[in-house]
């Protein structure tokens, strides 16, 4: 927690920012006047679809591989994932030279998998549930040797995805009213209200969570990790719930989570399509289906959002 | 021809430019590490997907519209079009406050009939031949008295076309070995490679169209506006056969014309999508299938590509 070391400060996210870089996409921030006359509010895109990889999950990954020691880099790393934090490793191992295992839902989409053997892992499949991942997680390090990177409880992997609003901030010159970002496991979400904290302290972070997966909303009330009532969205990135060291920023830092349904989500996705032609996966459309939910709420405001991503199966879009 | 007073000079690009400017977008050049290793040259895309109203065509229907007299103005404007140079002129006939009748082919995408619509134009269909477009669209100038403004055979539509490429070689600072450009009646091409010849006079300007509306590339053969053997293409853009105008300008400054077939244009569309993130039409992927289709001939190449739009009707893709 707090006085963990490696909790993420400033400097421990600048310094993240310096080592990720020569990795990374600085990517460009788009607007869109349609979108900003649909929605009311001033939206600034922080465009991680066009990341390395294809989503954000690049940062957090190369960040937690380079961080780690050559002696520990040589074990090769291991992680399970629903997709873009798999192809994270997978690329941030092939960085370094290092042998990447990932373990991966068995209905991940097949784009996802393709990718992640393009790197060179190795792919071992699982029943689509936290449990059965950590468990054949385990199975595979107590195999190989190889050290275990989770994709968001890590301090590394938060302080990573922190890089994305520190750019948005930066690169903008604008000071948000609100910062947006969607939330499964809260990796992206924690080091997005971290550096909200940090470089833009008067913008609030407000988070996006698909009614599918209603876990950190409940998490966000109780002040423990809960898990969602049920488990079924299109936004298959946004399945897990909150870790320890998620929950916590999340509580210190985040203001709220709104909920949206699937049908709002592909809507959302669809407007993005068709308005700023380019693509996004369902889980990178929730904050603006969040946004268009409740546009009364965020009416004249400027608003920073993450695009996480754009790994989706062209052959099984929702439209 | 090109002791028309009206014929794109260096100058006259220069003037349509500073006149279209401020109901523009400035679009982004892209690069795509991946599709440069696939291809093996070292593309550019201009992003005219990211255009006002998803396309080019933005360019060469502001241009037009406000070269028109006031009074001219006032009498509305009419063209025919499968889609885009239809909302190129709505959207220019709303900017300066005009009326804009435009003829659409009945087979239009929803999407395109919309936008139209959704700019205040008045829509009439006809059947979807370049004769019948004619005959419908005359009708309509008899019954208004509207100002015709031709999707392409117009010089001021072909100097509008031409700031896309005077764009593509200041921003990126690349001399380029080839740019390249799909054709189908030619505004686009002849704009190119008048910019091309202007602005960076060593750079070839090399065309590509689809199989199924191989019109140009007989013409460019024969020097004599051909029609296709026959006509049937996803590339919905390409579809008519060139005009004096434009064969002038083709003959004077392209250096070739390669065709594909849909498989291919679907293929590199594909790519686009799944590798850039960024939504582009079937017509805009002509240039990279052909490019893919003749990698040898453009090894090693600095290539500069004009993405024409980004139009698609998502319920109709073909993947």
């Amino acid at each position: 927690m707090k006085n963990d070391p490696l909790y993420p400060t400033q400097d421990i996210i600048e310094a993240a920012h310096d080592r990720i870089k020569p990795y990374i996409h600085r990517t460009p921030i788009l607007t869109s006047q349609t979108l900003d006359e649909i929605s009311g509010a001033e939206i600034y895109f922080k465009c991680e679809n066009f990341q390395k990889i294809g989503a954000f999950k690049a940062r957090g990954g190369v960040n937690a591989v380079l961080s780690l020691a050559s002696g520990e880099q040589e074990r090769g790393i291991a992680t399970h994932s629903s997709g873009n934090h798999a192809q994270a490793i997978a690329y941030a191992a092939s960085v370094v030279g290092a042998k990447a295992y990932i373990v991966m839902p068995d209905n991940s989409p097949q784009v996802k998998v393709d990718a992640v053997r393009g790197y060179g892992a190795e792919v071992t499949f699982c029943k689509n549930t936290p449990e059965e991942r950590q468990r054949i997680v385990d199975e595979v390090v107590a195999r190989t040797g190889a050290v275990f990177v989770h994709p968001f409880n890590d301090y590394r992997v938060i302080a990573g995805q922190a890089t994305a609003t520190r750019e948005l901030i930066e690169d903008s010159g604008v000071v948000f009213d609100t910062i947006m970002a969607p939330v499964g496991g809260g990796g992206l979400l924690s080091g997005t209200s971290l550096a909200a904290h940090y470089y833009s302290p008067l913008t609030k972070v407000i988070a996006g969570e698909p009614e599918g997966a209603a876990d950190a909303v409940l998490s966000f009330k109780t002040g423990k990790i809960e898990k969602a009532p049920y488990v079924e969205t299109i936004a298959d990135g946004l399945l897990t719930y909150l870790g320890d060291k998620t929950l916590d920023i999340i509580l210190r830092h985040v203001s709220d989570i709104l909920t949206v349904s699937d049908n709002e989500i592909i809507a959302a996705m669809r407007l993005i399509w068709e308005r700023m032609k380019i693509i996004v996966e369902p889980s990178c459309a929730v904050p603006l289906a969040a946004l268009l939910k409740n546009k009364e709420r965020f009416a004249g405001q400027k608003v920073g959002m993450i695009l996480t991503g754009g790994n989706v199966d062209l052959g099984k879009l929702p439209f």
